[in-house]
Parts: C-alpha cells; sequence; structure tokens
C-alpha cells in the first residue's frame, strides 16, 4: 500500500505540473480536426472513430485492430508539379554531376543538367530508371540515408520556395494525431521509397520507420575486410508498393488488414478496396485535389496522381471523397 | 485549470482503484527476471538495460530507438526434434490427403503419411520444398491463417505432449516483457514463415503482427468477379529471413537498427554483426542449449539450430551466451 501511496503522490504532482501525462499528448475530440470545415468529410471521420472506439458498441474495434493506413505523396504531403524523390533524385544528378563528366552529353542526365524537363519526359521511363539507379543505388544505406537527410533539410520546392517538408497537409496532420488519440496505429502504405521516407516521417508526421511501406530495392548484407557490415544498395527492383502491390505490402509488412485507409489517386484503389473488404466498420478516404489557388487542381488526366478508377468506385460505393477546396480550411501549415 | 482538477480527481481514483495504469502492466525492475539464476547472462542483460535507460547517462537511448530484435525458433521456442512449422506442414500433408490418394504411393507425400522420416531425410530439400508448396500456397491468406490457428489449438509435441505454445521459454517471456517495460519495442525476426508465426505471436509473446519479421513467399492481390478481394500465395519464395537475410529483413521492415538482439544459432550471427555496429551500447545475446534433461542439448554439429560460426565470434567478441541448464531456474513455463 506504501507504494501505491508514493505512486498517487507522485501523479498529482505530475499532474498539477505538465498535466495529464496520459490523454495530454493528442487530443482525443473531434474538435482537434480545426482545420477541417464541419462537412460530410469531417463527419465521416468522426463518425467513424466514434462508432469504432464506443466500448460495449455493435462496432467497437479493439485498439490493436485499429490499423490505419495513409498513401504518402498527394494524401499526406504535395506532389506536384512532381514527386518529391524525383526532386531529390534531379538534384542528387546534379550534385554528382562533376565525377560524372560524361553526363553532360550523355541523357537522361543531360537533360537534368539542362534543366529540359521536355526533353526528360520524353525520355520517359527508361530515362526515370537511369536516374533512379545513378541517384539510390550503388552506394550504403547508411550513405543513402545521408543524402536524403541533407536534401530534406535545405532543398526548396520551385513554386513554394519552402522546404519539402513544410508541404504537408495540416488538416491530415490533425487527422493523423486525432486517430493516434483514439489508439489506432497509423502507418504510410506509397508507392515512394521506403528508405527516402523513413529518413523524416517520424519528425514530420510522427510515424516512425518501423510503421512505413514503401517501394524498395534488393540490399545485400556484406562483410568488408575490416569487419564492418554494410548494407549495399543494389540496381535491382525488390518491390513495388502501388496498386495490387498496396495490399501485399499492408499484408507483408503489417499483416493485419486496416480498418481506416486514405488516399488520393487510381495507385491506392486496391487498398481502399482490401480495406473495405474486411468485416466490420470500415473507413475508405481519398483526397481530391480541387484548390488551384492554395495547392493544385487535377483528378482524371493527370500525369501525377491521377484519380479516376477509384474516383468512379467511391462514389459508387459510398466512400469519403475529401474536397480540398471545400472541406479544409487551411492546406498548408504556413497558409493563413 | 479547472479540467486539470478534474483530472486529478480522476487519476487519484484510477491509481487507487487499479494501481498506476501507466506502471502496472509490466515489471520494470531486475526482479522481473524471476526464472534467470544470478549469473553474468542475466547480470549482463539488467546492465545494459540500466545503461541506455539511464536519462542524462553517457548510453542514453531515446524511447524510440531501443528495438530489441529475437530470433524465434530456438530462441523464444524450442525447435527438437524439428522446426514446428515443418510439424505443421506434415500435418498438413496428412490433412489434405484424402484429397490426394496418388501421395500414398509419391515422395516426399508417402514418407510423410508413412512417418516415415528416414525416408524424408534422404530426399533433402526438394522433398522439403514440395511439402512447402502443397500446404503453404495455392490458397488465401485469411485460409492459410485459419489452417494454421487450427493447428496450434490443437497440434501436441511429441515429446512433451502439450501444445506446441507450451513449449515457449519462460525466462524470455520474462525478458520480453521487461524490456517492454523499460520501453523497448520487441521484434522477432525469424527464419520461419511470416504468416505463420503471425497467427499467434501477440497471444503467446505480446508481440503484434506488425512486428514480427520473417520469411515469405509471393503473394497476388486477385478482385474476382464477385468483387471480394483476396491475397493468395503463389509458388514463389519472396524472401528468405535467415543469416545474412536478417540483416537485410531488419532494414526492409524496421528501418532502423536493433541496439538489443538475441538469437540462438548461425542462422543469427549477422543480426547479431549487424546490431554489433552500430554505435552506443549494444546487447548481443545467444541461447545455448546445454539442458538435454529438461529441454535439448545441441550445438556445433546439430542440422536443427547449429551453433558453431556464431558461438566463436560471440566468445571472442565478449558476447552473452546463455547457458540454458545453468543460466535458467525453469525452461517452459508449465516446468516446476
Amino acid at each position: 500500500m506504501r507504494r501505491r501511496t508514493m505512486t498517487v503522490v507522485v501523479w498529482v504532482l505530475l499532474v498539477l505540473i505538465v498535466g495529464n501525462p496520459l490523454g495530454a499528448a493528442e487530443p482525443t475530440k473531434s474538435e482537434a480536426l480545426s482545420s477541417w470545415n464541419d462537412g460530410p468529410s469531417k463527419k465521416s471521420i468522426v463518425d467513424f472513430v466514434e462508432r469504432v472506439t464506443r466500448d460495449g458498441g455493435p462496432d467497437y474495434v479493439k485498439p490493436e485492430e485499429r490499423i490505419a493506413t495513409f498513401d504518402h505523396d498527394g494524401t499526406l504531403w504535395a506532389e506536384q508539379p512532381m514527386y518529391f524523390q524525383i526532386a531529390f533524385a534531379m538534384d542528387r544528378v546534379r550534385e554528382l554531376a562533376p565525377k560524372h563528366p560524361d553526363w553532360k552529353t550523355k541523357q537522361p542526365f543531360k537533360a537534368v543538367l539542362d534543366r529540359d524537363i521536355k526533353a526528360l519526359a520524353a525520355l520517359g521511363e527508361t530515362g526515370f530508371l537511369k536516374i533512379i539507379a545513378v541517384t539510390h543505388t550503388g552506394i550504403t544505406t547508411a550513405d543513402f540515408t545521408k543524402s536524403v537527410a541533407d536534401w530534406i533539410a535545405t532543398a526548396r520546392h520551385p513554386r513554394f520556395d519552402r522546404l519539402y517538408t513544410d508541404l504537408v497537409y495540416q488538416p491530415m496532420l490533425e487527422l493523423l494525431s486525432f486517430l493516434r488519440a483514439n489508439e489506432f496505429k497509423t502507418f504510410i502504405v506509397s508507392g515512394g521509397g521506403v528508405e527516402f521516407m523513413r529518413v523524416f516521417t517520424e519528425r514530420v508526421y510522427g510515424i516512425p520507420p518501423e510503421q512505413v511501406v514503401g517501394s524498395s530495392g534488393v540490399v545485400q548484407f556484406k562483410l568488408p575486410p575490416d569487419g564492418k557490415p554494410v548494407l549495399l544498395k543494389e540496381g535491382k527492383i525488390d518491390f513495388v508498393d502501388d496498386g495490387p502491390g498496396k495490399p501485399v505490402g499492408i499484408n507483408r509488412f503489417i499483416g493485419r488488414r486496416p480498418i481506416f485507409a486514405f488516399g488520393n489517386s487510381d495507385g491506392d484503389q486496391q487498398m481502399l478496396e482490401w480495406t473495405a473488404a474486411g468485416s466490420g466498420a470500415r473507413f475508405m478516404g481519398l483526397v481530391h485535389h480541387t484548390d488551384a489557388e492554395r495547392e493544385w487542381a487535377y483528378d482524371r488526366k493527370s500525369y501525377v496522381g491521377r484519380l479516376d478508377k477509384a474516383w468512379d468506385e467511391a462514389v459508387r460505393r459510398g466512400w469519403t471523397v475529401t474536397n480540398m477546396k471545400t472541406d479544409w480550411k487551411k492546406v498548408f501549415p504556413f497558409q493563413p
């Protein structure tokens, strides 16, 4: 009993000094979603969370089963005028260019160095894969992490002249916090490179590396003669976490079916279908980019983040389609 | 201020009624390791945990970096007379046999049905892979999970006549709890099939599916005409999480280097090397099976769980080698 009394005293002091350390970190109530307008999207989110967390209710889900998966590009941060990881790769080509004088006349590197987007686009996927190969492979995981960390801390987005990590969506940050405060475990499930995202997801989204699922290349364990092992990123693609790859990645990395999933493009369609196919209450959401002024407006015909078939299915099945322009009071944290 | 006062009242009541809800779940002190004798193994574990959790100390590690990885077979549960997943596969062959009358005369199935271990061993890896193929592939992930769940709830170990999940090591269960109470995140990193282990790791070890890394086969997303998507396990091996595959699996699934790793065989050597190669305080441990009476005794010459090169390296580098016979008061929870 003496130990309990001590515990009480410590807790009372703690609570008086710093507030309740259990509940203070993240807001559990819907007012947490302060950048969401009171519209159908916010209502569908709040209603769903209330249903699955109501102890004894018909839709109650145990905390350990409250798995929420989020696409990354276009869902948690912007993806225009090109996926940010491609901007990283192009900057890295420029950084490496002094060691490769032949790149000045050799495609696709010439196009990158000349900032000739038209020529680059004409080189298509082959050109793109060559750029990924020289910027993402043939180095250790540690060196790759360092190159991403350096870039993400300094590179600036061409339109907003801000760090790329400033271009995260304030309403989605609030949604992640709201879900975690309601004992959801939040995951990123993205077509982007897993080792690229993991450099900053914990700091930016509160999502630790082990809760990030993404595309990856083959990695080899090497133990050089001096005895310090390294992991070497090789030039072979191992797993593409996009489209039908998303439920496969969820199965492989998480091993449970999400009850909540949010995406923004056709690459998220199978993740939403897989989420929807479970039993019990489910939430499926799509961000619809409708706001050319504060962000961008694009959908069925966009090369980046095309939203076409998944949109039709969402409408048909009553999934939540969030209209960026009308559902969000604010897009980026730095906007008024 | 009124809200804080309310919070205080609620906390005081909670603490009085049920004890401190933050600290009560798992014991943080070394007395938690009650099945460990006071010897070098227990001392090295407790010393390490105290060093990395001492706030402001030279070896302090932030909770989010406290990643602990455990091999499964032979480290958390037994692996004799054969890996338990092989016992599952053989039982499943017997279960499926009525639908395959040709198996009565066709190897390797005949050997399984005749319980002819010698013939089976003679068929080697080819025979083994055929058994895995018919028992682990060509079915949906949901059906496979069900077949494992049914088996693990009923199948009994030949020597102890107990459920296989009874053959977990009591001292390791205590170690997992002790680490989690000290804000470690515990992972399994095993050569076993990831979808096999995930069926029971949360219940048995308190390790949720998303913290289990293992070997896997290729899985395909299929959306049949009736519109209910499934994941189909195909006959192709995707990833072997053993030996040098363990640091690769750790990098792929966890994305952080462990500071604590425990194994029992040469298949764990690279995981321990990878753990050791990080900066700051590190713990590397091996279970040495020395107790033929309470469990089994095997090491350098064993076909299952061979401990040879990893043992030499552990001795050379001063890693912890746990002697089952002298370090553990009790092996299995059911033993006195």
